[in-house]
C-alpha cells in the first residue's frame, strides 16, 4: 500500500444505446472529470458500454462481445496511461466462439491489463437472463496488485454471497469493488422496492463489516425498456462507497447520473481490524460444509 | 413449519446485579407478559441471569456457572411448559469443572430441553475476556428443531460471521436468533458509538439477506460498572427482529428496557428464495479455502 488514504471516483451513468463508442465517451468525459479532481482509481458500472443486454435471450446480442485485448482494451488502457489512474471497467468478454464471460478489467496507469475477474456467480431469473450469456468464471476469487493495493474486485450477483468477498479479503483485498447493474420491476410495489434495494446496500455493506475493508459499489441508473416489449428495467442508481465498518461515506441518487468522489483512509482497516479482530476467531475447524451444496 | 405466521417475543432488560433469582423473577415477569399476548416464541439475552461478568478476569466468578440441567433449567423449562411457548435462554454452562461454555439452551412448550447451542466463536477484548471463561463450543452449527420450526440459535460474536449463519440456513435453520451483550465505552465519540451500533446492526441483518431466513437479536441495556473500576459498558439494547429481505420488523430503544412483539411471516422465505435463489449459484468448487486460516 502506497499511501494511507487514496481518492476514489464512481461513475454512475445512464446508457441509452447500443453505441458503445458514444457510450465509452461519455464514459470517458467523467473519468477525466474526475481525474481532474485527484481521483486515483476509478470505478465504472457493469457493462458499461451498452444496454443491459441480459433482458431477453437473443443470439445476435453476442455481435456487442469482444475479446479481453479489443476496441475497449485499447480505449480504456489508454485513459488509465493518460491519467495516470487505476481504472476498473466491465465488459463482455468473447473468449473463444461460443466461450463468453461478464468480465471486469483493472488498468494500473499503463496501458496494459493490471489483472481481470470474471464474474463467478451468474444469475438468472426473469429479465436478468444472465446464464445465457456468460460462462461462470474460471479465476477464482483472487484479488488484482496495483500501485493503490490489492483491490477484490467482484460482479454484481458475486454481492450476494459473503463467500466471495471472504475469499478476496482473506487473499489480501485491501478494498472490494463492485461494479453492478440492478434495477427495479416496476410493478412492484414502492415497500419491495425499498426493501430489494436495502437489502442490496446491506448486503454489500456487510461485506466492508465482516471483513473491516471499504467497499466501493457503481450501479447504473435510468429506466431500459425490454426489447420483447417487457417491463424493462428501472435502475436503481444508489452507486455508494462505505468504510470498514459499513459506514456510508458517500451515495449517488437512484435516478440520476452521477459521479461519486470518496477519500478512503486505508489505515482504518488496520484500526478496525485491532479492536474487532474477526479473522483471529473464525472457526475454520467446523466450516467444512461450506464447500457442499446443503447440509441434507 | 407448523403455521406460516409465528408470533415473536423479544425481552431487552437492563441487569443491575447478581441475584439471578431476582433477574429470572423479571425475566419471567416479561415472559408472561409476552405469552399473554400470543406469543409462541421467546427469545431472552445472553447471559440474563447476571450482570455481564467478563468485563475482568475473576476465578470466583466462575461460581456463578450452572450445569446444563441446574436452578435455571429447573426455572424456564417450567415457564416454557407453563405457558406452552418455544423458549430461547441463555446460561454460563459448566460442563465439568475447569471446562464452562456461553450456552443457548431451548425449551419447546415443556420442561425438558429441546436443544443447547455452545457459542462457537468467542471474542476477547478490553472488557469483554470471554476467551478466560468460555471454552468454544464442540456442538457445531446445528439448528435445533421446535414445534414452530428448525431454529437456528447463535450467540453474540458468532453474529460477526456469516459463516455461521451459512451453515445454519444450509442446515435448514428457518429463522435465525442471537442473544447478544454488546455495548459502548464511554470514552468512544457519538460518531464511532454510531457506526459500532450500526456495524453491529447490518451484518445481521445481512444474514438475513444472504440467506432469506428472518433474523431475531435480543440485547441488554443499561451501564454496568467494571468491577476493577474500569469504564464499564453502556448496553446499546437495539434488540430487533428483520425479515428475509433485511428488513427492520421492529426494533427496541437503546437505553430502556423493552419487550419485541413481532409476527413472523414464514412463507416470506419460500417467496423470496424463489425471486433470489443464491442457494442455486454458491460456487462450492471455489469456497475450499474458507477452510483456511488465511490464504497467503
Amino acid at each position: 500500500m502506497q499511501a494511507s488514504t487514496v481518492k476514489v471516483g464512481v461513475v454512475q451513468q445512464a446508457i441509452s444505446g447500443n453505441d458503445k463508442h458514444l457510450n465509452w465517451q461519455q464514459s470517458a468525459a467523467q473519468i477525466a472529470l474526475l481525474a481532474e479532481q485527484g481521483c486515483r482509481c476509478i470505478l465504472l458500472q457493469e457493462l458499461h458500454s451498452t444496454l443491459y443486454f441480459c433482458q431477453t435471450e437473443d443470439t445476435d446480442v453476442f455481435d456487442l462481445a469482444e475479446p479481453l485485448e479489443g476496441e475497449a482494451h485499447a480505449f480504456f488502457g489508454a485513459l488509465a496511461a493518460k491519467y495516470n489512474i487505476v481504472l476498473i471497467t466491465s465488459m463482455f468478454e468473447k473468449r473463444a466462439t461460443g466461450l463468453y464471460h461478464n468480465t471486469a478489467v483493472v488498468y494500473d496507469c499503463s496501458t496494459e491489463i493490471a489483472g481481470i475477474y470474471r464474474k463467478m456467480h451468474i444469475p438468472d431469473d426473469p429479465g436478468f437472463y444472465e446464464k445465457f450469456y456468460f460462462t461462470p468464471g474460471d479465476l477464482g476469487f483472487t484479488p488484482i496488485d496495483t500501485s493503490i493495493g490489492k483491490l477484490g474486485v467482484l460482479v454484481c450477483w458475486d454481492q450476494w454471497y459473503p463467500e466471495a468477498a471472504r475469499l478476496m479479503a482473506m487473499a489480501g483485498a485491501e478494498i472490494l469493488f463492485y461494479p453492478t447493474a440492478i434495477g427495479w420491476d416496476r410493478n412492484d410495489t414502492p415497500d419491495e422496492q425499498a426493501r430489494q434495494r436495502d437489502a442490496w446496500q446491506i448486503i454489500q455493506r456487510s461485506h466492508a463489516v465482516a471483513n473491516s475493508v471499504p467497499v466501493v459499489v457503481a450501479n447504473r441508473t435510468g429506466f431500459e425498456l425490454s426489447p420483447n416489449g417487457n417491463e424493462g428495467i428501472e435502475f436503481w442508481g444508489t452507486s455508494f462507497v462505505a468504510g470498514p465498518q459499513g459506514e456510508l461515506l458517500a451515495q449517488a441518487s437512484t435516478d440520476q447520473p452521477e459521479n461519486l468522489i470518496v477519500d478512503i483512509d486505508l489505515q482504518r482497516t488496520e484500526a478496525i481490524k485491532r479492536i474487532w479482530p474477526y479473522f483471529r476467531d473464525r472457526r475454520i475447524d467446523d466450516y467444512g460444509d461450506l464447500t457442499k451444496r446443503w447440509r441434507d
